[in-house]
């Protein structure tokens, strides 16, 4: 599944450079206001328009829960991925209704069900502020101040444009520096769920089979975004092709790719191989034996844990993936050489002098960064408070302290352009189970124990003398931030009241606040330093190489292109796309035992369904992780797919693109209409998406 | 399960000394040459005579795979567990018979399936070697000195032994270096399945269940022994006890636990809380996902991994259990007090003015075992190289290095005596898949760089400059190790043809030999040290407290007693036993979706069950891993059940034993036969258990 990174970036320590010179291949994860316009007419004879640009653009759509989606119809419509949605269907579950299990379709627009929290943004603007931003920073600031003025600036420039247009506003920092934009967002918040399978059939083959390839899983959801009670007119809007796609064909992805590591310094990418993966391995390992034994023992258990299961099995074997790409030692090799004949070019030109230091200045960032990870994860990463309690007590917490600050001196969590999205998940309605939340809060203890070390002042100041499993015990069963109400009353009244409270989970997030905060400035220093650093070594890129670039991947909304095509695995030629016949041939094989059983609906529509129809396809298209549930467009701008996973050989893509066997897999559109039609009968929603005209 | 302990045996870090004063409740693990008659008496008047002692002892049995077992009737007739069996039923299984999931049973004596390299011992006799041993070792010996010189004194006692006996014997360790006490021990190695059922019904519930009461568990297993290829004629074996247990009877449990950790100092408890258990439990939850993943992906995968993946998740949750009793922090307060308490005793006592200082030198040794377990475990352990090619290779290079020095000098495991062990181990027939060893050694490997680093001489040395990946592959694939015929030949004419033969694996074996023999070197020495130190604090422990006790854990065949008891937990009454009537509820319960499902005959066979029957039940016998298969008796010495499990809150037993909730969990004798009788038809079976006198 292609959205796990997103959940990952909030605590992500290296953030990216990147700044890649692009060949014959078809590389990258492209700006639209950057677009490889001269490439494509190059390599493909095809030159999109502006207006073909921004119809694209305008009905891409940001899932903020971390994935990608569209709008398919005039009135609102938005196809994602099912395990895009599953966040959303899991919340609106209860021990009555299990959504994921059972499916969901809405007769009509009464019967479209709200979901919690869910945020969805479009993007309706771009615009260069990299010459404000970098004015405001004094070239002889220290890096701590570098660092103030840079969010300082941020915020203003934020804030203004939120209370000029009220639309969501984002400086979005590029080349790791080298370009500061402004991206505005319109957001959409009354979001309600219209069309869900089970997701036995969205996610057939489960972990097993996930990152596999071929696949058989028909990963789709549909939502409708409403605004004022009523469903949302939409300007931008993707056609369906009922066709689907041939071999060979030219498409392209719009959608939010996460984060991609690919011109990290190799000092940067020995941390990641030697530090940062294993330990999110080691955590993801841990929190996945955890959840599966416990989500065995009852299966209200297994309803409750589900959702958290697979985010973690998922990105535990993208990291697994990943991490086989940084120990191929032939990896390193080619990025040393790549650095030191950027940094030999960079010493022959004495217009880049200044940049001479840049990679001296990374390297030493680096490793007072690797000595503060541990405990920035631990604490400001809350890897060793792994509890929704603990976030809501936190986020009030510091809601109070920070909104006392000014604008710009304030977490970037707590900025006022940020409000309206805080306040959604804050307020959430969605369950918290006690016993869940007690469990997975025992075992993050008994790791930051592990970790710290027992004889840690720290260690003991968090366990107050009791077991982890005690600890995590009285803090969940007594307080009080369960309660909606109470988190209101605190929000507004402010810190005084959540000291009289004397609530305490709020009292345990206090306990910690000030050692984290602490590791968290010394880490944004240290970024800061990389920044800048990074932001210098683009610079000499953009000279010596000259060439037409993209940056590293941000959760912003990238225009990637390729082709729909097989490729050869073990001698073997896998085909460019799968078949109704394949999924219910790859059951049998693996005798209908969970994960490969097919949902009933299904044994029995067998008969119904033309097997020969397409389900799954590839393509050369370069994505990660966020671009799950990203349309798949042909020339014409037409859906003709739906973006849900890359194959194994995809994992790599972290690090460098390759299009030997990396492919990235979509659910056809001609597939999805067959299982609408013959399995779902779900005639209201074809004919919203195909029977009116595009 | 309770037979998990035991493979962590051969690599423990830390041995033990227990001298235990006990006191009214059912606790201890005593030796048959010193049984609690006094303690029987008062509490229970009951007083075992020699001859019930000595029925009891020859009619249990060892297995060597890690467990224990009783025999059952005199035509060499051996009940065990489904689960120490299973490590059997698998290496006999293959991609078309798959006893583990089948389940089997032979109808007559020609259809019992022979074992592979599987050994049984019955303990014949005990004698105290104590003051051999000791005077032996020079008083000024250094640590090496004394390790090198108790080595050679207990191979050559061992060697005489056997030697003049023909029997397996070997020298014990108790009280961590009290006491020194030869076993001797028939050894039967033709052991033939007799009886399995499937393991869905022996390990029902499976890993969510586990170590959890009430249970609903079958898990049995019978072998039959063989001597010249006849059945082996048995003197002592148990009558088995067709009615089974009633509440608060007296029960006796004569098994074979493997390790327990309960009169540890305060830094050698750290050490578990801090380094080993943390350790242990990142590894298993790492090999835990492996297993699951891999295994998933198609049925055969899954029965290549199954005994390991069951395993793995047996010890992961014995550990887990156990560091939760270790992360209580009253439980050290209390141990910091005996050990204070104890040398304050020991400070007034001019008689033990040389024990004074054990404390500091155990703490001393533990300081330095801490330093190097971290590359003990890697090499020496082969936590890093996890394949059983990678053991076999390192088992051929070191057995010709070995043979050439006196048998007093080897490392242990070469020695005569074990000799004929080793062999049965070394040339098993057993399938070996090299998918599957790739797999497992690729890991260990991706995980010993992330432990040793990947910048470590030593892990570039390891890897030969490729990946973890490929490297496993090159080995695996390119050995010969796997032929047993090579095996035989290179054992036969040593190391000059080992060189010749130039095997890929043993040449990697050969690469890490030099450092891996190093840390053990340090770490014996340590082990040496704190062996006197303790040997210094059992003797001022035998002075002050003077009271009958009991050694920790060593796998040797050990009684226990207790009670028949059910106990409660959050307010709610927990019965002693379950019946079949319960296995269907909760089978129901869980809708019976794997490990819930039952097997096709027990769906079927239900209406012919009487439900009522007794299935599992509980007592307070103080047990702990290595009891699996170990026989109850009743005061009779009739067989009343088998022990299979402990609870949840029997895991901290490792440390200190309760009563309060911690149970030991048994098959009923009862329950067993209705189920051979009415589910599987298995007269013959049962005609040997219950139609002759005993």
């Amino acid at each position: 599944m292609r959205s796990e990174k997103i959940k990952h970036l909030a605590t992500a320590l290296t953030m990216v450079l990147s700044v890649l010179p692009v060949g014959v291949t078809d590389e990258g994860m492209w700006l639209f206001n950057n677009p490889p316009i001269k490439l494509l007419k190059e390599k493909y004879g095809f030159e999109p328009t502006d207006d073909w640009l921004l119809h694209l653009q305008q009905s891409s759509v940001r899932f903020n829960s971390g994935g990608s989606g569209s709008f398919v119809s005039e009135d609102g419509l938005v196809m994602s991925n099912h395990h895009v949605g599953s966040d959303a269907l899991q919340k609106m579950s209860d021990e009555k209704h299990n959504y994921l299990r059972e499916g969901f379709y809405a007769r009509s627009l009464e019967e479209e069900k709200p979901c919690y929290d869910l945020e969805l943004n479009v993007l309706i603007s771009i615009e260069d502020v990299t010459e404000r931003v970098n004015s405001a920073v004094p070239q002889s600031a220290s890096p701590e101040e570098a660092f103030a003025a840079r969010r300082r600036i941020i915020a203003q420039i934020e804030k203004e444009s939120y209370e000029k247009t009220g639309l969501r506003s984002d400086v979005i920092t590029l080349y790791q520096g080298g370009a500061y934009h402004l991206y505005r967002f319109k957001r959409y918040t009354d979001v309600r769920l219209v069309f869900a399978p089970e997701q036995q059939i969205a996610f057939f083959g489960g972990d097993p089979d996930n990152f596999e390839y071929p696949r058989y899983c028909l990963d789709i959801c549909f939502f409708r975004v409403y605004e004022n009670g009523k469903p949302a007119k939409i300007t931008h809007w993707l056609k369906w092709n009922q066709i689907g796609v041939s071999d060979n064909e030219l498409v392209f992805v719009s959608g939010h790719p996460g984060n991609t590591d690919r011109l990290l310094t190799v000092p940067e990418l020995e941390y990641l191989r030697d530090n940062a993966f294993p330990y999110t391995l080691e955590r993801l390992n841990r929190l996945e034996v955890l959840l599966n034994s416990w989500g065995q023992r009852t299966p209200e258990n297994a309803r409750r844990a589900m959702e958290d299961l697979f985010g973690v099995q998922n990105s535990r074997k993208a990291r697994r993936g990943g991490l086989d790409g940084l120990l191929d030692p032939q990896f390193f090799v080619k990025k040393q050489q790549q650095d030191q004949q950027l940094q030999n070019e960079v010493a022959k030109r004495t217009e880049l002098k200044d940049c001479a230091d840049a990679w001296e200045k990374i390297a030493q960032a680096q490793k007072i960064i690797e000595k503060h990870s541990l405990e920035y994860r631990l604490l400001e990463g809350a890897n060793g408070f792994n509890s929704e309690l603990f976030r809501i007590a936190r986020t009030l917490l510091r809601s109070t302290t920070e909104s006392q600050k000014p604008d710009g001196e304030r977490l970037r969590e707590y900025r006022d352009s940020a409000k309206p999205s805080l306040e959604l998940r804050l307020f959430s309605a969605m369950p918290i189970y006690e016993d869940y939340d007690e469990l997975k809060l025992a075992d993050s203890l008994r790791f930051l124990v592990a970790k710290l070390g027992w004889s840690n002042p720290l260690t003991q100041k968090i366990l107050d003398g009791k077991s982890p499993v005690e600890r995590a015990s009285e803090l969940v069963r007594n307080t009080k931030v369960k309660d909606i109400n109470f988190r209101k009353t605190l929000y507004k009244q402010g810190i005084t009241e959540v000291d009289a409270a004397k609530d305490p989970m709020i009292e345990f997030a206090r306990l910690i606040d000030e050692p984290s905060r602490e590791v968290r400035k010394i880490i944004e220093t240290q970024d800061e330093i990389k920044q800048q650093a990074h932001a210098k070594i683009a610079r000499a890129r953009f000279l010596i190489e000259s060439a037409n670039t993209y940056p590293d991947a941000t959760f912003t909304l990238r225009l990637a292109f390729g082709q729909v095509k097989g490729y050869t695995e073990n001698g073997k030629q896998i085909p460019f796309q799968t078949t109704y016949r394949g999924l219910y041939e790859r059951a049998a094989q693996m005798e209908y035992k969970p994960p490969f059983n097919l949902p009933e609906r299904w044994i029995k529509s067998k008969s119904k369904l033309n097997l020969d129809a397409p389900l799954d396809f590839v393509s050369t298209a370069d994505i990660i992780g966020g671009n799950s549930g990203s349309p798949v467009v042909n020339r014409n701008c037409e859906l003709v797919g739906i973006i849900f996973d890359g194959n194994i050989q995809s994992l790599v893509l972290d690090f460098y693109y390759t299009e030997t066997q990396a492919r990235a897999l979509a659910v056809s559109s001609r597939g999805i209409l067959e299982a609408l039609k013959k399995v779902y009968k779900a005639d209201k929603l074809v004919k919203e998406l195909v029977g009116k005209k595009g």
